[in-house]
């Protein structure tokens, strides 16, 4: 049987790590802080020294880190993947870092003997808990291919999008489009209340129609409501508009709305509100517009 | 059996018309430019000769025009609805035009004896024909309650918002969103394109998450089929994200998002793009970035 080595136990790693166990993959895991590799040591993960350790005992090793230096480091640096890993082994990063760190780490492996895939996943927490991820997929067609039975223990759709680094664009296109339907779903509400109507009827409206997005019907009454508990973080939303725009300088590609959103997530991070979940944009556009949104009685 | 007077019978306007034939109501129909009202002549609708003529045959008069110094003129102008229309009459305005000058139509006619609906619609011309059209409506609650059985043959979700001008509102709300999304949409596909993704597919992957919108699944198709048909013109949107500016500048509310797309649809229409659908924002786009979204064969 493979073993598959898990580094990040953070909140998407332990879940997924927790569903691994759960069907009755070998598993080694190593995380920087260790009270969550505690955690899974005692439902039966083996716990490593270092990503080196880790990797020696692996056949598979995913990471699931927060931005490209780090993925770097554990991959490439001392005592990291590269190091450890056997010939024939497979890096799969499921992190959501630069398309072109993914694509240069896949290079210095390759040159090992080692493959790597760019699987950066959406759909939180909650859907690594419930198993439903989306997971993007960019590298060898014949490393996906060994990979998918594992893809799919952790998550719903997986999609095959090209060579390394395609995995990565994808889920920037993702957070680009998520980022400017949050702002849109932002300035409808503000308008809708500082113009008098019920919010809640106005998301009830616009959701029957061509304004409809995932953002308004399902971010729209946490705004409303108030709710600001994270979730996905207005500063994990600042990184990736962060990614978007480097990947778009360097593809000369003028993107203007995003571009706003990278200029208003540095406002929320201004204002203290980066710990909290991304409806809290709302907040930031109301101290612009001094109107709080209310839900009518 | 009440008369209902209808004046407009442009793209929306028509469809509207003929569902309401078939439904037996007896119409009377004025249209500046003669053609439309004689075809609608034949199916049994009495051509009037002007907007004051047809008031004084109708108890309820509905208005489906362009903008708003046309609605202005044919209800108050020489010859206008409200020197024909009798006291108790209500007047039903479908047009997307500003709720500041529909409450101040409001006030006049109220001051008249008159009632005064403001009812927005979105839906597009297949929606006016397949009755599946969204009616936002502002205005006195009586005089709602008493259209709701004409509005439900011509529309299939009917929304009563409040106050003279809040369907009004509703209705710029929901094309604010309409806009970022579209912008959303069009940034994504971009930097699909631009990174060497399949546009299609990305398509796909997103529309199963939180990137997600009707723009999105609907329009991005048509983006990378070049199928630019109208449809929702860009020069319509444009008019639509005028009348929130100027909403949004009296409210004092600062919606950088939305004056952005603002913008993005003047440069449009200097491209000579207003008659052609909204999906044709990516052309403004494309020529910005000097790269045209492809389909993968």
């Amino acid at each position: 049987m493979t073993t598959v080595g898990f580094i990040g136990l953070g909140l998407m790693g332990k879940p997924l790590v927790t569903r691994l166990l759960a069907a009755q993959q070998r598993l080694a895991v190593f995380n920087r802080s260790p009270g969550a590799a505690e955690e899974l040591g005692e439902l039966g993960a083996v716990i490593c020294q270092d990503s080196k350790d880790l990797a020696e005992r692996s056949d598979i090793v995913i990471t699931m880190l927060p931005d490209s230096p780090d993925v770097k480091n554990v991959i490439l640096g001392r005592h990291g993947v590269s190091s450890g890993i056997r010939k024939g082994g497979i890096v799969i990063d499921c992190s959501t870092i630069s398309p072109l760190v993914e694509k240069g780490i896949a290079e210095q492996l390759n040159a090992l003997g080692i493959e790597m895939l760019d699987a950066p996943v959406s759909g939180g927490t909650t859907g690594a808990e419930a198993g439903t991820l989306t997971f993007m997929v960019g590298g060898g067609r014949d490393a996906y291919e060994k990979c998918l039975p594992l893809l799919k223990t952790m998550g719903k759709n997986i999609f095959y999008m090209g060579a390394n680094g395609m995995g990565s664009f994808t889920k920037l296109c993702n957070q680009l489009a998520v980022a400017l339907n949050l702002l849109g779903t932002c300035e409808a509400l503000l308008l809708a209340s500082k113009a008098g109507l019920d919010p809640q009827k106005t998301i009830e409206v616009l959701a029957t129609g061509a304004a409809s997005s995932w953002q308004l019907v399902n971010l729209g009454p946490k705004m409303l409501q108030r709710d600001f508990k994270p979730g996905f973080k207005l500063e994990h939303l600042r990184k990736d508009l962060r990614l978007i725009t480097e990947a778009c300088e360097e593809l000369n590609l003028p993107t203007m709305g995003t571009g706003l959103m990278h200029e208003l997530l540095k406002a929320t991070a201004n204002q203290g509100l980066g710990q909290k979940s991304t409806p809290a944009l709302i907040l930031t556009l109301e101290q612009l517009a001094n109107h709080e949104v209310h839900i009518r009685k």
